[in-house]
């Protein structure tokens, strides 16, 4: 299978997708905000959550799981918390709107946390978590996901890929940006290995009974039908690399975005066949100057930052990254160059377009 | 090798360390803390945290790398937030007060954080997290190390195994109590190894050269010399499975602890050669009140790790845990039946016993 990629320019793909999002019904604003956490995705080098799910979004708006008027509701509201039943809206308005809040009470507070519930797939955690950066806070986001991840010794889902963010911000070397899964990988990593008709390195996934999964036809048909089998965390199978810790997060996950909000968890997240299901979201902010003069501490992570970049490379290794340096990366290459599409992406956005008589972005000639 | 326990009750052993730590010039309170929370990591199932770490904690107070007499400082003392500055006090203590004190500031205003800088060794992380759970708080506790884990596609230490610990409360099932390094294995793992003679396995540790450690003993000696080579983050070498997950995990631990606070970070923090060196450790707690009713998030907690150590084993596996659950049914062994203590480690309280003229833990009989 080849892959062939046409390029447009960020401006051109945000207008786009928000005015795909504005003809499903979304507020200019919602729209331009869901538009902007997509884009941000490609642009930062994660094709995997950009505008390549723009088909499911779509999906998911047109059958009612996203519900573009959904009355978002706020549960509960302190100086330092915020509890938003979204009722189903569209995961990324809700979310950033729910972030600049809690950035808001923390700089009077000093710190604050919201959870989000009954929300829907918000992109990647890393673009909240980075919106405290310029209020000089770290910030956090995390979101629960539907169940594909098996716990150590069992061979049943009973929780997310369920990623956290931190970010935390620096100066002349931008800012730390931890964005991860906490299973070993995600579904999209499986998915690519079954295009490729590869077998599945061990300790990637068991199967039904809780074995080395390889074979990855049967593994992905059994956790679509919830058989068994399914995704192993962080540290892989069983406990000789650690898998318990990467189940132990996978859970510390959904506890502070599911429990500690009364939203469902673990097992009782689940997808739709052509879109992603109902989640909930956790945010935290924590103010630097609370702590310690921010300039300080922004200083203190460019040293951090640099020594980590210039620690000398593995036999083999061409670099040392810090979690964010490749995003940033990609990013400014995207700036220049613009954002790479696969060629059966871009003809998911002519369909879309023709539905609902709008214009694809231009492709950028010359490269 | 061949390793034989004797058993001692809790109670024996903690009033003996106690002792210990009071005949090294700690005062009653800080003794009583300091013994609580090693016996604490033995009654857990942790014994490479637990009492048998006494004559490095006695080494460290004899060479003044932990000082009795420090005189602990409130750097910054904020609604939510508490910078202490231990200057080379007992680790255990000083992180005790901490958190009872950042606990009675969430009780008021919903949440908060404390750094503790220039601090010694703490013990176990989960001991702090834990300690939020009676006030119906989620708890969160962390440590940098000296440096011993290397980034991926590195190959120098430059951070530690930076723990991180988080609690939170459920009713019948006791609670959720993730306590895990976030490296793939602490260093106690690659001297057992060491001592077995055995291969390490791949995934775990990397040489001087940044290639695949598999010779304990060159490793160990390059790590202490600080040659090169060191111990890989949660998820293993390079990217296969997700190694720089782990990498950034314990970066943000290390960011948490040491760059909130202005305290040594990375390559900069080091053990000496008979006693742990000087660390920062960071704490947090939130209120559940400010999210939810703690009763209904804590019968949701119940159902959750219910279902979770209900869930189908693998095949060839006994059963599933949920993090803390093996821990808890170690302490209620000990309590029935005494703490196993190896015959060596007890050989060394009786050393230290006749050197500061105390009498070691009554050996418990009929076991």
């Amino acid at each position: 299978m080849k892959s062939e990629y046409v390029y447009v320019t960020i401006d051109a793909l945000q207008l786009f997708c928000q005015q795909v999002f504005q003809a499903c019904g979304l507020s200019e604003e919602d729209a331009r905000i869901a538009a902007d956490v997509l884009v941000a995705a490609d642009a930062r080098g994660i094709p995997s959550h950009g505008t390549a799910r723009l088909p499911r979004y779509v999906n998911g708006l047109e059958t009612g799981v996203v519900r573009p008027d959904a009355a978002v509701e706020v549960v509960m509201d302190t100086p330092m918390s915020l509890v938003v039943d979204a009722h189903g809206a569209m995961g990324a308005p809700v979310s950033a709107r729910t972030m600049r809040q809690i950035i808001a009470k923390a700089r009077d507070g000093g710190a604050a946390f919201g959870c989000v519930r009954d929300s829907t797939h918000f992109g990647i955690a890393g673009y909240y978590a980075m919106m405290a950066l310029e209020a000089d806070m770290l910030g956090i986001a995390m979101t629960n996901t539907a169940a594909l991840g098996v716990p150590t010794f069992g061979r049943q889902v009973m929780f997310g890929t369920n990623p956290l963010a931190f970010a935390a911000p620096a100066d002349e070397e931008r800012a730390f940006v931890l964005d991860m899964a906490t299973t070993v990988v995600p579904r999209g990593k499986i998915e690519v290995y079954d295009r490729l008709g590869k077998d599945l390195p061990p300790g990637w996934a068991v199967d039904r009974h809780g074995r080395t999964a390889k074979d990855t036809a049967s593994l992905l048909d059994d956790m679509f039908h919830r058989v068994g089998g399914g995704i192993l965390p962080l540290g892989g199978e069983g406990e000789l690399f650690s898998g318990y810790k990467g189940y132990g997060l996978a859970v510390m996950v959904d506890i502070l975005c599911a429990v500690l909000c009364g939203a469902p968890f673990g097992p009782d997240v689940a997808d739709t066949a052509t879109s992603s299901g109902r989640v909930s979201h956790f945010f935290g902010t924590i103010k630097i100057a609370a702590f310690r003069d921010p300039r300080e501490f922004r200083r203190d992570m460019d040293r951090m930052l640099r020594d980590l970049r210039n620690t000398p490379p593995a036999e083999g290794a061409e670099r040392v990254y810090f979690a964010g340096q490749k995003e940033f990366e990609a990013e400014a290459e995207c700036r220049r160059s613009g954002i790479p599409l696969l060629e059966q992406t871009y003809a998911q956005f002519c369909d879309i377009a023709t539905k609902y008589g709008l214009v694809p972005p231009r492709v950028l000639s010359g490269r």
